[in-house]
């Protein structure tokens, strides 16, 4: 099978990282940008440090806050037309987890792109390029920082979608600052974390995987099996924070190339009708998804057990590697007290009726076995009970 | 710490990946090239294959053969002056070895930039983009079809330089064809995987490491060492043979940004005193100069040890964590036949009169220690008697 890897946006690594951004808009004559945030990056002091490097540069910013949780349409396009009529805007840099993140991409689509944003939806390419883009996370999650895609969620269609373009959602340069991690709640360390998890083990057992995007989602499946359980008791281990964020980066690099699948498409369902946190509902999936794959693609789930510190006898049948990596999976999430869907506002009935929304996801595709509507019923209540 | 990892060519890769370059060319409007490669190529029937995809597609070609080992600025020009000669030249396509694909780099500086080569030795940089650049490998080993860097022998000063220009010296696409590799004779696939070798285990252990290039140096690492004594052993061996040209770019990544160290700085000396192959002084020196660092940097050099294979007590010291490591080499070098310095006709007292040569070596200030002169003249003593 012929594969490729595409190039992401490079990264600037390390403690510190995020105060050099005032000096490269400087160096790169981008005299006036705009600052994409939420109130709770604000909060916990993140968007001042970002502002007082800018300042020190004597780069001029304006600061979009509006941002919503799994950002709209409409609020990106609030966002472009703020940054439109604030003038001289020369480069975009978010700065927060992926609705912040994603939101700073859309408004970057914008600025080079005519409006509305919905001309770019199901594979309408923005065909000119966006300005300089600089993503700084501040979660250990999505990736986003790293990848070429956008979600929005489409309130016309009621659904999410994503932009995907290398033209104005590749940053320019990512900035991986572990600092801007060190404050992040257990509760959100959890959540984001696992959804970093299930990048690197979906994109490693899909249909669309490469030699590069192994790589890179091994290390991070090594990196977030060791390091999120420390990083969730223990929120300033430097070393854990930091490997945490690099994971959740490599991850990104690994799915913007070879794509999520099942955990993604049971987590997007399960999500829409339990009306909860995006890494929470894939949370819920992925253990599942991972053991349901492992009859066809054995060795693949087998790096992901081993990754995790599993030893596999030789010989060892796929049943085994599945049962046995999706416990492993299980045991992740209760180390990082993943709350399970039992315990939220949702009934069992509820999740399984979520069934038709699996079968026409976008990650669904990119599964190496289909699911019958019996089969996705019986997962889904496998997800709700949290067992394999 | 803060560390940056770059963007590379984007790789196709897979069987039959090279059929493709006609058709590539022809989508991009490049109705004519420059094909770059040396007889050896010829002679294995793979520059055959490569014109066939050219015509197929109706793309017109021009062939330039007069490749010379370590490449001279002298044959790049006349490379370049045939290709402008030609006319019409839209895109330069590198076929072959390192020596192959750095001409062909050399070539494309010179066709965005005025002659002469020279002016782009030592940090002089080519401020034009070349034309678009195709390198495809026929060996696993340099990794020069995803780094920036150009190898040149410069006339003048008798010595070899480099060219790093991410302007003209990295691909559009670098094509990632095991099937060009499959009958490479023994000797050579022994030669240039252990140079391939090095380039991922220097650059996980020397002073500008990061942690984009140490995932991809760790997966090339494994991949070598599991499969480099197949390919040796079976040249058919499809998968062995992918697995090493996929580890050999994925170093290529790595050292791109990570660079050599004194594993290189030794072997480059090595090989001007014995007029040797590169890859084959490279060999001599890489145990004993990843050996001497282990006190360094020891859970670095562990980290290799473990890609090989070992495993180590708890409590480890970084001497026995070298020792191990370099014996792990040192075998790699006997299952692969690599031929010892001592079988050559160079003598230990010329070798150790290299010393000289060390310090001012370019991959010498990327190495974690310093070495005194007494410490030179001992390695290059080991090396000449391949132990540790």
């Amino acid at each position: 099978m012929i594969s490729s890897f595409s190039v992401f946006a490079p990264p600037l690594m390390g403690y510190g990282a995020s105060d050099i951004i005032g000096e490269k808009c400087r160096d790169l004559g981008l005299t006036k940008v705009i600052l994409v945030h939420d109130l709770g990056v604000e909060k916990a002091g993140l968007s001042q440090r970002i502002e007082k490097s800018l300042k020190n540069a004597g780069v001029e910013y304006v600061s979009f806050k509006e941002i919503e949780p799994d950002p709209t349409d409409v609020s990106i396009e609030a966002g472009a037309r703020f940054a439109q009529q604030s003038g001289g805007i020369k480069a975009v840099i978010g700065l927060g987890g992926g609705s912040s993140l994603d939101t700073a991409k859309g408004i970057n689509v914008l600025m080079g792109n005519p409006f509305p944003l919905s001309d770019y939806f199901l594979g309408g390419k923005p065909t000119q390029k966006g300005l300089p883009l600089f993503l700084i996370p501040t979660t250990a999650g999505t990736g986003s920082e790293c990848t070429q895609s956008c979600i929005v969620s489409d309130t016309k269609n009621k659904r999410k979608t994503t932009i995907r373009s290398s033209n104005c959602n590749v940053a320019t340069l990512a900035i991986i600052d572990p600092a801007l991690t060190l404050d992040l709640p257990p509760s959100l360390t959890a959540i984001t974390g696992i959804d970093a998890f299930a990048h690197a083990a979906e994109s490693l057992t899909g249909n669309k995987t490469n030699p590069v995007s192994d790589a890179l989602n091994k290390e991070s499946l090594r990196l977030i099996s060791k390091n999120l359980p420390i990083a969730f008791k223990d929120g300033h281990n430097r070393e854990a924070r930091e490997s945490a964020l690099l994971a959740a980066m490599m991850a990104g690099m690994g799915f913007t190339n070879s794509m999520c699948h099942l955990g993604h498409s049971f987590g997007h369902a399960i999500g829409a009708i339990a009306h909860i946190p995006h890494g929470l509902a894939i949370g819920s999936s992925i253990a599942q998804a991972i053991c349901f794959v492992a009859d066809a693609t054995p060795e693949r789930v087998k790096a992901i057990g081993e990754c995790m510190g599993l030893t596999f006898p030789s010989g060892v049948s796929a049943e085994e590697i599945g049962r046995r990596t999706g416990e492993a999976i299980l045991k992740l999430k209760a180390d990082i007290n993943l709350p399970e869907l039992k315990s939220l506002n949702v009934t069992r009935e509820q999740i399984i009726a979520a069934h038709p929304l699996i079968p026409k996801d976008g990650c669904y595709p990119f599964a190496v076995k289909t699911m019958t509507e019996e089969q996705i019923k019986e997962y889904l209540g496998k997800m709700y009970d949290n067992v394999l």
